[in-house]
C-alpha cells in the first residue's frame, strides 16, 4: 500500500519527478499518434497550454525553476523495455498488435521535443512546436505536471497531519461516490482523469478504488502506465485534435467541410468495433451528423463531450433512427463534466435506449472541493491544445460556445461552413 | 507516518504482538501500583475479565491459541532501559522522582504472573491471581489484547482496500470531532482510551490527531508508552480498585465504612496538588461525600465516572460549598461515556463554576460505529476487575446500578453500610 501522505510530505524536501514514463499518458494519444504518424507525419503543429480558469494564477503558485525541472525530466524519458513489451504484446480492445512494428520502432527512439516557457499575466505561456506525432505527446504530461505542481504548492502550506487528514477525507469522499455508483450494477465507467489529476499517486489510488469498489462496472483507465501496473484495460479512442488539425490544413471551404469526415475515413481503415467511436462535437454535433456519410452511421457509437449531454444523446439516437440503425445496439460514451449524480441520471435515462458508458475525468481524480480552506485545491480548467498546423490557426467550436477556441474571424467562418446556429452557453468549470 | 492499513494487512500473515511494553499501560496503574507496593504488598487478589456486552461472543470471534500467544508474549516483557530511564527521570504532574528508587528497583525485576484461561458460554474466562502489585498490572494489557484481537478478527474478513477506506473514514470521523472540540479554546481533554482502544496503532494515531488538532487543549494521555514516544504528559490519578480491595479487607461494617477514606488517607501522604483527585462513586457518591472527613474537601478535585455526570458535578459543587470551599478553585474531571456533544454540554454548563476537564476514553480511541456492516466494530463494555482480595469478594456499586459488581448479598450489605438509596439505571454501552 502506498502511503500517499508520506510521499507528499517527502515532496517538500527532495525533487520527485511527476511524470516518470512516456506511457504515463492517455491511451488515445498513442492511438492517434500512430494514425498521425502514418497519415500526416510531416505536419508541423504548435500546441499551447491554456488555463481557462484565469483566477488560478499558476505563475504565482508554481515556481518556474521547478516547472522547468519537471519538463526537462520528461524530455529525458524514453520508452522502457517493459513498456515497449507491454505495448507490443498486450491485447487492446480485443486486438493483438494494436501498434504496428513500424510505429513501435519509431516510438522506442522518441524523445519529446523542446518547449518554450514564459510568464505572462500571472500565467505560464508554455508552447511546443514541431512534427505533429512528436508534439502531440506533450499534451498529457504537460497538463499533469502543471496540475500536480499546483497541488504541491497548496500542500506545501500544510502540516504533516493536515495532509494525512486531507487524504483521508478525499478517500472517504471518493469511496462514497463509488458506493453510490455500485448501486447500479449495469453501469460502465472508465477513468478518463489523467490530464486533470490531483497527482499521479492519487490517480493510481482512485483506479484501485474503482477496481475494488466497482468490479466489472469499472471498464479500465485511459492511463497506459496505470493500466499496465494495475492490469486493467487501457481505454480511449480519438479526440478533437484530429479534426482540428485536418480542418486547419484544408485549402478551401469545401475541403474544410469534409475534413472531419476525412479523419474518420482514415480511422475507419485502421480500426474496427469498439474503437469506431464518433466524436461529433468539434464543429457542432447537429451539423456534423446531418451531413455525415452513411457509412458513419454503421460505427459503434458516439462520444458526448460538450453541451447538454442528454440533448446530444437524443440527437445521436434520432440520427441513428433516421439512418435506419438500431440505437439499442449503439454505444454512447459520456465524457464531459461528469460526477455521480449526472452519471446516474444519464444511466437511468438512456439505459434501455442505447449502450451507455462513462469516461469519468476530473471529478474522479481531482475532487478535493471543500477539503481545504479557500477551496485552494478545487479543480480548474487547464487544457493543452493544437493552436496551429502548418502555420494556420486551428478552431474548435464544440456544442458549448464557452469552449470555442481559435481566432474570431476563423470561428465565424467555421460556424458558417458547418452550419452552426444558436448554441446554449454552459459555464466551464472542469 | 505509520501506514495503519498496511500494518493491519500484515497482521494477516505474521504474528504481531499487541502489547510490546510494560509501560503500554495507564499511568494511574503505575501510581496505584507504587501505593499498593508500599501499603499492601502482601494482599492476594484475583482479577477477572468480564465482558458486560454478552452479545459480543469473544470466544467465537477470537482464536484461543492467538489469545494465549499474546498473553504469553506479555509475560515475557520486562521494563526496558529506556522505559526505566523515562519513569525515573521524567517529571510527572510537575514532580521529579514520582516513582521511588525502591519501587523502580522492584518494577525493573517484574514479570507479570501466570493467567488462567478457559472458554465458557462463548466468552473467555480469564483470571489472574497473586500479589496485588503484580496482578493489578495485568488489567490494561489484558483488555488491550482482547479488544485488539476482536478488531483483528473483524478486519480479517475485509479486503485490503476496504481496510484502507475504513481507516480513512475513522480518521475523518475523529478529525471532525477534533474540529468541533477546538471551537472551545478553553476545553481541557486527555486521552483515557487505552483499555478500550481499537488497537495500539490507532490509539497512537488518535493521540497525534489530538496533539495537532487541539494544541494546548490536549493535556496528555493516560498511556505511558505513547506519552513517552509523543512527548506529552502522562495523565491519571487513582481508580476504583483501591477502595474495592481496601473494603474487601475490612473486618467489620465499621472498618468497611472507613475503607474508602483510608485509601485516600494513604494517597494524601503520597501525593499533592493535581494528583489529589477524589473518585467518590465506588460505593455511591452521595453517601461518600456526606460522610467524608473535612480534610478531603481540601483536595484539588473529583473525578466523575458513573451516573448522570451533571448530577454528580452538582453534588460535588454543593458539597464543596457546604464545607466552605470555593468550587471555582476545584477541578471536576469527567471520564465516563464521553463523546463530543456530552463534553461540549458539560463544558458550557460548568465552565464558570469549576475547573472542568475531560478524560476521553472509548469514543476517542474506538469509535468505529457505523463504519462496517452489522456494526461489527462497535465498542463494547469489557472490564478487568479485582473480584476478590485475601479470599473475600469485592464489591462495586457506583452511581449506576447497571455497573454494580459483586455477590448479591454483599451488594446489599454495602448498600446498607454506605447508605445508598434509590439509583437511576443508565444503560452501559462503553
Amino acid at each position: 500500500m502506498v502511503d500517499i501522505a508520506t510521499r507528499v510530505w517527502n515532496h517538500k524536501w527532495k525533487i520527485d519527478p511527476i511524470v516518470r514514463s512516456l506511457i504515463d499518458t492517455d491511451f488515445y494519444k498513442l492511438l492517434m499518434c500512430q494514425s498521425v504518424h502514418r497519415n500526416k507525419p510531416n505536419t508541423r503543429v504548435t500546441f499551447q497550454l491554456i488555463n481557462r480558469s484565469r483566477d488560478i494564477r499558476l505563475a504565482d503558485l508554481v515556481d518556474e525553476g521547478e516547472l522547468r525541472e519537471q519538463l526537462d525530466h520528461i524530455r529525458s524519458l524514453s520508452l522502457s523495455r517493459g513498456e515497449s513489451t507491454w505495448l507490443r504484446g498486450n491485447t487492446f480492445y480485443g486486438k493483438r498488435q494494436m501498434f504496428s512494428p513500424e510505429f513501435m520502432a519509431w516510438f522506442e527512439e522518441l524523445r519529446l521535443p523542446p518547449y518554450t516557457l514564459e510568464k505572462r499575466d500571472g500565467q505560464y505561456r508554455l508552447t511546443f512546436e514541431g512534427a505533429w506525432p512528436e508534439v502531440m505527446l506533450w499534451e498529457i504530461p504537460a497538463l499533469a505536471v502543471l496540475m500536480e505542481l499546483r497541488s504541491r504548492a497548496v500542500l506545501n502550506q500544510m502540516g504533516r497531519f493536515e495532509i494525512e487528514i486531507l487524504y483521508a477525507r478525499a478517500m472517504t469522499k471518493l469511496w462514497e461516490k463509488v458506493e453510490r455508483l455500485r448501486t447500479v450494477p449495469e453501469i460502465q465507467i472508465a477513468d478518463f482523469g489523467t490530464r486533470r489529476r490531483h497527482s499521479f499517486l492519487w490517480q493510481d489510488w482512485c483506479v484501485q478504488a474503482m477496481i475494488e469498489g466497482l468490479g466489472e462496472s469499472f471498464t479500465g483507465t485511459s492511463n497506459c502506465l496505470i493500466a499496465q501496473r494495475r492490469e486493467v484495460e487501457a481505454i480511449g479512442t480519438n479526440a478533437h485534435e484530429l479534426p482540428m488539425v485536418y480542418a486547419a490544413l484544408a485549402d478551401s471551404d469545401e475541403e474544410l467541410a469534409q475534413a472531419p469526415y476525412q479523419v474518420l475515413a482514415d480511422w475507419h481503415e485502421e480500426h474496427v468495433g469498439n474503437l469506431r467511436i464518433i466524436l461529433p462535437d468539434t464543429f457542432g454535433t447537429k451539423g456534423f451528423l446531418e451531413h455525415a456519410p452513411d457509412w458513419l452511421a454503421g460505427w459503434t457509437g458516439v462520444r458526448v463531450d460538450s453541451g447538454d449531454p442528454a440533448t446530444a444523446a437524443e440527437t445521436a439516437i434520432a440520427w441513428w433512427k433516421a439512418r435506419g440503425e438500431d440505437p439499442t445496439q449503439k454505444r454512447i460514451i459520456f465524457s464531459d463534466a461528469l460526477d455521480v449524480e449526472t452519471m446516474l441520471d444519464l444511466q437511468r435515462r438512456f439505459t434501455d435506449r442505447a449502450r451507455v458508458s462513462f469516461g469519468w475525468g476530473t471529478l474522479l481524480t481531482n475532487d478535493f472541493r471543500g477539503l481545504v480552506p479557500n477551496d485552494a485545491l478545487k479543480p480548474f480548467s487547464l487544457v493543452c491544445k493544437a493552436v496551429s498546423a502548418n502555420g494556420r490557426p486551428t478552431v474548435k467550436l464544440s456544442d458549448n460556445p464557452e469552449k470555442a477556441t481559435g481566432p474570431e474571424d476563423e470561428i465565424a467562418r467555421y460556424k458558417r461552413v458547418f452550419g452552426v446556429g444558436a448554441q446554449t452557453p454552459i459555464p466551464v468549470t472542469v
